[in-house]
């Protein structure tokens, strides 16, 4: 459990009470290989730090799988979205190898954030590493072509590229894995 | 200088000396229509409160701009990759007609929450603002057709529609200002 708050004390410093409070919110989570976290429809109301493993969301667009992002041991992952808005969650979130994850709900974070409001700071930090990832995977589509987000990858990623299937991390670059396929060639036989 | 805390006090509760302390970080900034607040390369090291006008901000790729996003009165606008790095902005960001604005330097948005805690609250509800602006952004851009894209916008931010020239919302929807009249036609004539 002590991954969590060293992870934490990252952001924010906190005391032994604090520190036990928050442990008090977190709620152990395993998963098998392809088992699933979250189906779309479902309503993502906690945040998820990754002890052991990968998780992979996507998307279904015109019936294909749309990959958004992976997370790996020592991250965080939650579906903003459906967390703030308590909506249903659009996102399908499997988990690419065995995990074990700590969640912690909504409502739980709500009321440690008032009885020890120290931890809203961690709340902002997450919050702003959340939009930095995403304005970074939105420049990485709209400016990019298809090599030179694959090349981007490998050099910033190298998890991606070690423990992820050609076919997910096709999805996650907007190709087909054919597509990734002949890039891989290109670039590998010269 | 009101409409600043008025805008605060929909995020978070705070008393008069908080409120004296945030009021004495706000710097006033007059653009007139056409006038850059923040061109690429410069570090965009504050966050902008609009209390009159419309921003707009755009990349350049490939030698054209891209419209990333539209912002009112009454709302926020921060670069948050330059806000949060200290690096240079790969942003331009113009007004669109007379603006007047307040300023908040990091630096010294980073003094007031240290100094008064209660604003780490407002500084995660903007950055969980951001990741939702963002996350319907990228949505809306990998989602939908570029007709669907024009019809969600009208329903959607109907101060885009009235208040901003054809052309940025062409480039705000990825499409050619040609596609957004030939969208328009079809739709207006049915």
């Amino acid at each position: 459990m002590d991954e969590v708050l060293k992870n934490i004390s990252n952001f924010v410093a906190f005391n032994e009470v604090e520190a036990d409070a928050f442990r008090s919110i977190l709620k152990e989570k395993k998963l098998k290989r392809k088992e699933y976290l979250l189906r779309e429809g479902q309503v993502g109301n906690y945040a998820a730090f990754i002890v052991k493993g990968c998780l992979r969301y996507y998307y279904i667009v015109n019936g294909e799988e749309s990959t958004g992002q992976f997370f790996f041991e020592n991250g965080w992952y939650a579906d903003y979205e459906s967390f703030l808005s308590g909506q249903p969650s659009t996102q399908n979130i499997e988990a690419l190898e065995d995990c074990t994850l700590y969640l912690i709900y909504r409502k739980d974070l709500e009321t440690l954030f008032s009885q020890h409001p120290v931890f809203e700071k961690f709340g902002r930090l997450m919050a702003e590493r959340a939009v930095l990832g995403l304005k970074k995977k939105n420049e990485f589509l709209t400016l990019q072509s298809h090599e030179e987000r694959y090349l981007q990858l490998i050099n910033d990623r190298p998890k991606v590229i070690q423990r992820v299937s050609l076919k997910y991390i096709a999805s996650y670059l907007g190709m087909k894995p054919e597509s990734l396929s002949r890039i891989r060639k290109r670039l590998f036989n010269k």
